[in-house]
């Protein structure tokens, strides 16, 4: 396998089938980019109309091939595409780019992939852009692919062609471009593999549209975050009309949104929304000085999680006073650490950071005693040419949650003393922005001496500099020599104190943006572009890369239905409580049951889903007579054949959750947790891991909720026992994991109380119309 | 006044006092500027130091000059600027731009103004950037101000430079340009005044940190709305860290940046958070075809507001049912319509869109029969030239809450025999977006035919290209004639249609770009700019636009404190309700109270605000041995001198308002309004509008919470007595406007339910220490 991916990035010998001297043409742009790698490797051009292309003349098919090749590109009419690869298979091809589109269904394209398998061959397509390798002048696709450090794994295209463009005015480009097109033999899982492995691409970016075996592109997804290489996705699927766009384009089945989110948080990837925001990430990570996560020099080394442990819990949430069984730190003590001390740095090409404080000599980094890692923002220091680019900047990154924090008293006097060697007296002391106020306009140096002062204090994690920098010389060209002396400055001040720099400026394409671009600067036109890409990079910075959660066997016996009676049976065997209930058919049963279950008691009718809007639940019946009254009035309006006389709980500072699980067509059962109650749909307070959970994750997932204050003791009021709610979550994941049957599984009303979790009540939907056990 | 300000903007003659040969120094720029526009004015240059540019001689002050100086510049040293300003007020000069900054304070600045206007000129700064008209040939700034039709007022200099910088990439630029600076004589809203009167001027562009008097800046930005320009404001204050920076920068005070959106809101006004946005916007308000608010023509004809119906509201809330005294439609109803006719279109140059619907013709375009605004998303139909490109357009604009509809049967119809026309013949029907899958390769016509049909189909308010139109002449010069050819039939085609059509494209400076920029298509490298400026334009096309409030007088008394017992009484004098109560001083009294109020009842301490946490308030107490208990343990709590014995009140259905006002420093009483209850805080939906309401902006205030489903029957609850909720926030808002001397009112709960509203807790901030009454 792995040699027939040599073979593909790196063949011997190429063979482009269907080449053309017509520069309209497909055949055309893949012959030209593959003789431009003729002194690397044998080029032979086919097509059964004669010709020649620079020089080389065209054969007329590939078994009059003097020699073998290793890889076929075949962009010929559909009909000819199985005819071509028999007959390169034949002649001893290794791999197969197959460019030609339509006119096969996916039956036929399966079994195409299948016959080039069987000769132990592979297949890169069809209906793809065909692939290049820049370090090994492999060009066999349409467009230009500048060169550079970034590897592009990508289901269409044009959008490949629009992030080449953009890395090209940052000064960067592809190692390596996969076009994926239908994925009928070599898919996104493994073009990522080979993008890892391969040295040169220092930063990964990705399209996919369809995500296959979700769980193996996952581990994947964490494996190049292991390997210092993040993979930047984008992915579609966050509105209904790309969803239809997706479907139509490849009949692909686009995952939720939000599981893809949680998966990469997990693996440590960063999802992004746009070419734009992709380029701009990546010229971040690609900057010479350590991604922001990195960690200090001074901070004390963190560990490795494993997957139960690769979470990140919001500050101020440890709920150490509910204790409980499964409790334990979600991160290790700093025992574990000095276990296996080696401090990962997390700029690409190395390994990813791990948790831990950033600038551990800073004091709101947030090093606790247990190592809790805290979602501190990213700490970013302003330096604006004018106060109000410097001001319009702060709320721009604010707004994306990175931190604006104040100067301490010793960074604002040396800036101070920076800013004033050349400037007006009047300024006052320097803020965070910091109001050049005319500085640079009186002294160049300004920017890169406050610049270094900022990045070797400690006040922050990175520096960026806003407005002006970079086109003094447009103005003026005597200064040219000045401002890029001082540009070369600033890179070496990010260098030297290995911290991250980023310039905003109104400039494009001066002398002093080269200089900043070739020292690893990232260079932006607009405020935003930096703002986005740093939340991007701050945002997993204390994510540990961890692999998705093994998939459980599925149970013996799957479940008959999905009706509250199942599923209530299925989940307390699972080790989920429920109040104390009786099933019965009748007025008179359900009055039997009640000398069990007592008063106040609940009635409810076994069907419908969405009860209380169905007249199909009654809580706090005090007596029989209730009791009959309402039992009458229930049968009337739902005509159910079964009713539940159930316990009426009521707990004291109780919280209403809804927790389910999803199964994803890509992903497989996916965990969901979420306030509940009757406004739940309002609060749409939700969060999603992939199932099955452990009692860690299901912890992380409760407390990652905007309301999970509620839990944690809300003005006085008794914290819930989160370690009951997060064993109640793992029992409902493993359920569902183990039962597949189960497209959804559903508990709402979790009630999580300071004393346990209590399941209220529960539904499934069931899938397969098979029902019985195994064996 | 009117005078003065043509003298600012088109004097017949210019004076540069502080004029310099060295290009290093302000006053060669200001020099040289002036001299550009000698065909149309005298200039001259002023310096003590004999010298000349350009072939002018400086003379050595404004005593000296041959003629009158209508517009003197002043780039001097601190101390000189009073005697040059004091000169050029001899020698007759109407008004003053001061470039010179520092080295005078706030009170000699004033001075300055008062001086300037008692000879009857005025004043721009001093500490600004100085002041261009492209339109009238004055340069008097430094730097680049491409010529163009956007209007540009600012407090940031290098702001206002890189707006030009964007605009002129963009094919756009100036017409004015104000620098404010200090803003001692000549303000943000004069300045805004100056630009909606200027006809060349078609958009305008402010950065404004200080807002001065916020009301008269609300009208004004009404009154650019109403005269079809509106304004694109960004402001900073959004983050503590930018509030800092304004602080420091211009000693302003900076205003909540939630009021300031609701101004924006309300006077029709765009808030944008960076200089990109703003400039993406003006590109696409100046495109040449209507602005997507503009009315269809086949639409209803629809009215403009008064201040009080100048609102929105979401669909389905219209809460007939719970009819009440105040009750009426929101807008006019069609007959009040058809009595002011004239249908407004909604681009620059214009009036401003009224509130309606938008393709009438269509059928998602939420228009009813009682004419009530929805706020029906814009709707936009994407053509990707790859599946992948165009579904990425699809998320990135359904985030921003632009709708991508289906497209309708026929529209389908018409657009896959445009993209037949030419390509395979498998694609199956086109959805939105429309997947070119090639057609556009195949010809390049397509694009205009499929864009023609889309603009032309109703279904869409905006199309949008996204991909790689604009670049096929790159890698083909042979095509750019064709290329260029259908950029002009696109532009055509929005033309034609009247509708908006916007290009993203991965090229950069092409010739059919350069086409569609002079047919006025808005061209974007980044499809999020595209999604940006079509979001900022839809958020107020429903919205009319409407001056602020009318401050009323102040009340004669003041109140004397901002406790409970005072607002309680001050508030139901409004006629605000609130359960019946007596004030006690000890436990006998309480006792006997509570004969009157009745059990169950509440006794609360008076003194602390946060009751609950304070042990100051206990609810629900049954019977006169309780009532003895919880004072005794209230009064050793809090120790407090009165206490209230009240009604417990506990209606059915209801919901838990906090409702208060904020004197805002520019803005004056800001009202504001939210979901309550203990989780207010983690909720945060709160809305906010200048004080004081009309029972219309009150109504349409509590509509537009997140949470407003719960107030008009969530889930098969009684709807709350929505007018009476109404009235109640009016009641606060007036009080608060009309007793100035409480910095901040707040009632918290206010208990909405069926049947009315009612206050259960109330307190103030009393800010002046005066109390008392007038006269």
């Amino acid at each position: 396998m792995t040699t027939s991916l040599d073979a593909l990035f790196d063949p011997r010998s190429v063979a482009v089938v269907g080449a053309s001297d017509n520069p309209q043409k497909w055949g055309y742009w893949l012959a030209a980019g593959a003789l431009a790698g003729r002194a690397r490797r044998t080029v032979h051009l086919v097509n059964r109309r004669a010709g020649a292309l620079d020089g080389v003349p065209f054969l007329p098919g590939l078994a009059a091939l003097p020699g073998p090749a290793d890889h076929v590109v075949v962009a010929v009419p559909p009909q000819q595409v199985r005819p071509v690869v028999t007959e390169g298979l034949t002649a001893g091809a290794r791999c197969f780019t197959v460019i030609t589109s339509g006119g096969t269904s996916a039956a036929e394209e399966l079994e195409l992939a299948e016959l080039v398998r069987a000769h132990g061959a592979r297949l890169l397509g069809p209906n793809c852009m065909g692939i290049v390798d820049t370090t090994s002048e492999l060009r066999l696709s349409w467009g230009e692919f500048p060169a550079g450090e970034v590897g592009v794994v990508s289901q269409s295209g044009n959008l490949a062609l629009e992030i080449g463009r953009m890395l090209a005015r940052a000064g960067q480009g592809f190692s390596r471009f996969v076009s994926l097109g239908n994925q009928r033999d070599i898919d996104a899982a493994e073009a990522l593999e080979a993008l890892i492995a391969h040295e040169p691409t220092r930063v990964i970016a990705a399209y996919v549209e369809d995500f296959r075996d979700g769980r193996r592109l996952a581990r994947v997804l964490a494996s190049a975050s292991e390997a210092g290489k993040p993979v930047l996705l984008l992915t579609v699927g966050a509105s209904a009309a790309s969803g239809r766009a997706a479907a139509s384009h490849t009949g692909a089945l686009v995952s939720a949104r939000a599981t893809v989110e949680a998966v990469c948080d997990d693996a440590g990837a960063l999802l992004l929304n746009t070419a734009g925001e992709l380029v701009d990430t990546a010229v971040l990570l690609l900057s010479g000085v350590p991604a922001p996560g990195a960690p200090d020099p001074a901070a004390q080394p963190v560990v490795r999680r494993t997957a139960a442990e690769a979470v990140t819990v919001p500050a101020g949430t440890s709920n150490a006073d509910t204790g409980g069984a499964t409790a334990k730190p979600v991160a290790s003590p700093p025992e574990a650490a000095h276990a296996a001390p080696e401090p990962l740095p997390g700029q690409p090409g190395t390994a990813r950071p791990a948790a831990g404080p950033v600038g551990g000599n800073a004091p709101t980094s947030g090093a606790t005693a247990d190592a809790v890692p805290h979602r501190t923002p990213l700490r970013v220091a302003l330096v604006g040419d004018s106060g109000g680019q410097g001001a319009l900047a702060a709320d721009t990154f604010a707004a994306r949650g990175l931190g604006i924090p104040p100067l301490s008293a010793g960074t604002a006097a040396a800036v101070a003393v920076a800013r004033h060697l050349t400037a007006r007296a009047e300024r006052g002391t320097p803020g965070n922005p910091v109001d050049l106020a005319g500085a640079g306009e009186a002294d160049l140096g300004s920017y890169a001496r406050i610049a270094r002062t900022l990045l070797e204090s400690g006040d922050a994690d990175a520096v960026v500099l806003t407005g002006y920098f970079g086109d003094y010389a447009t103005a003026n060209p005597a200064q040219t020599d000045r401002e890029c002396a001082v540009a070369r400055e600033l890179a070496d001040a990010a260098r030297d104190s290995r911290r991250t720099l980023v310039v905003h400026t109104m400039a494009r394409d001066t002398p002093a943006l080269a200089v900043l671009r070739e020292g690893r600067i990232p260079v932006y036109e607009r405020i935003e572009q930096a703002a986005t890409a740093l939340a991007a990079v701050a945002r997993c910075r204390h994510l540990v890369p961890a692999p998705p959660p093994e998939l459980p066997p599925a149970a013996r016996c799957s479940v008959p239905d999905g009706g509250y009676e199942t599923v209530r049976e299925l989940l307390a065997s699972y080790g989920l409580a429920f109040p104390g209930a009786e099933f019965v058919r009748g007025a008179e049963e359900a009055a039997e049951a009640a000398r069990h279950t007592g008063y106040p008691l609940v009635l409810k009718a076994m069907g419908p889903a969405h009860k209380t809007e169905a007249g199909a639940v009654v809580l706090n019946i005090a007596d029989e007579g209730a009791l009959r009254a309402a039992f009458a009035r229930m049968r009337a309006a739902t005509g159910a054949e079964r009713y539940a006389v159930e316990v009426m709980a009521a707990p004291a500072n109780a919280v209403e959750l809804i927790v389910g699980v999803r199964h994803d067509p890509a992903f497989g059962p996916v965990a969901m947790a979420g306030i509940g109650g009757v406004t739940a749909e309002l609060l749409a307070d939700t969060a999603v891991a992939l199932a099955p959970l452990t009692p860690e994750r299901a912890r992380a997932l409760l407390l990652s909720l905007r309301h999970a204050p509620l839990l944690t003791g809300w003005r006085g009021a008794a914290p819930v026992h989160l370690d009951a709610a997060a064993a109640a979550l793992c029992a409902v994941s493993r359920a569902a994991a183990e039962h597949p049957e189960l497209s959804e599984l559903e508990v709402n009303p979790l009630l999580v109380h300071p004393d346990g979790a209590l399941a209220l009540d529960a539904h499934g939907v069931r899938a397969a119309s098979k029902i019985g056990c195994v064996g």
